[in-house]
């Protein structure tokens, strides 16, 4: 879940917020009792790939928490100063030290749970070497017969695999939104 | 442009923040001087509709800042606790009033100069009763040769606006990724 109610302090100022509604506003938002900014918290996009090489697909045994020691696709919080395309060039790179060629967005899926959108893009991996970062223990292709479904890090990665497979065998990609509970 | 270096003090403690490239990270985050928690700034989701009576669209007259008095598409700020569909029916509803059924996913535009990213879904307008909110002075159907383009609010919109009509002429629909400079 994502933590409502984090803002004690104002970030201008430093003074103790209070949760209340904002005048000309209908929920309740972090006010500083001091000098009356307003902090807004919203949902936050996680942008990455789907990486291919042929048949098989790549992914990425984190090293680092939540999650340790499960395969992810690479994927990562999208920073300001770049698109959601720019974004998940970069996780992919970050994370596999892979180089690719960007395709078509394929799926969108919203976790409202915790506050996220995750964008998945298809991309076309350019070569076969790569060279993970420190959130990588190692990068690895599978087939399909050959993911570890039981040991996927999180559900959007496990849908987004699904439909990549599906829409492969039926001959044709398209963008798929759904919601992850 | 989106604001940099705007977390002055911790959200946790109050304490002072310095912006310094935390370990293990490769770009400078607002760190707590005392407590040593790190603010990540990231981009924003803006979600909207183009509600549509036939061959009318319907803008929403802004009776706020910025670009008061211009014409917009029904959009704000996605939310917690809701999926990007459920953001851009809200919207809806708070700006104009309207009763909608919402469509496909038509434009994904990233805006990196201010940190966004602007999603708007077609939507079919069940009656034409409009409603306009506190932020909204009219809610007005307009054909295509009526559209105010010169007192358009934003880029999002004209863009999303203009891919509108050009994909009704061609008789197809499909989503349209670009960026907004």
């Amino acid at each position: 879940m994502f933590d409502m109610r984090r803002i004690k302090h104002c970030r201008v100022c430093g003074a103790p917020t209070q949760y209340r509604v904002p005048d000309d506003d209908n929920r309740e938002r972090a006010i500083c009792t001091v000098c009356g900014e307003i902090h807004y918290e919203n949902p936050l996009n996680v942008v990455g790939t789907v990486p291919v090489w042929g048949e098989q697909v790549l992914l990425c045994r984190r090293n680092i928490e939540p999650r340790y020691g499960l395969w992810t696709l690479p994927a990562g919080f999208m920073e300001l100063g770049e698109t959601i395309a720019e974004g998940a060039v970069r996780e992919t790179v970050e994370e596999a030290g892979a180089r690719i060629e960007l395709q078509e967005l394929f799926t969108l899926l919203n976790v409202v749970r915790v506050g996220q959108v995750h964008l998945f893009h298809r991309a076309r991996l350019l070569d076969t070497r790569f060279d993970p970062g420190p959130e990588t223990i190692e990068a690895q292709l599978f087939h399909e017969q050959e993911i570890p479904w039981d040991q996927l890090a999180f559900r959007t990665v496990r849908e987004t695999l699904q439909c990549y497979f599906a829409d492969r065998k039926r001959g044709r990609f398209e963008l798929h939104v759904s919601d992850i509970g």
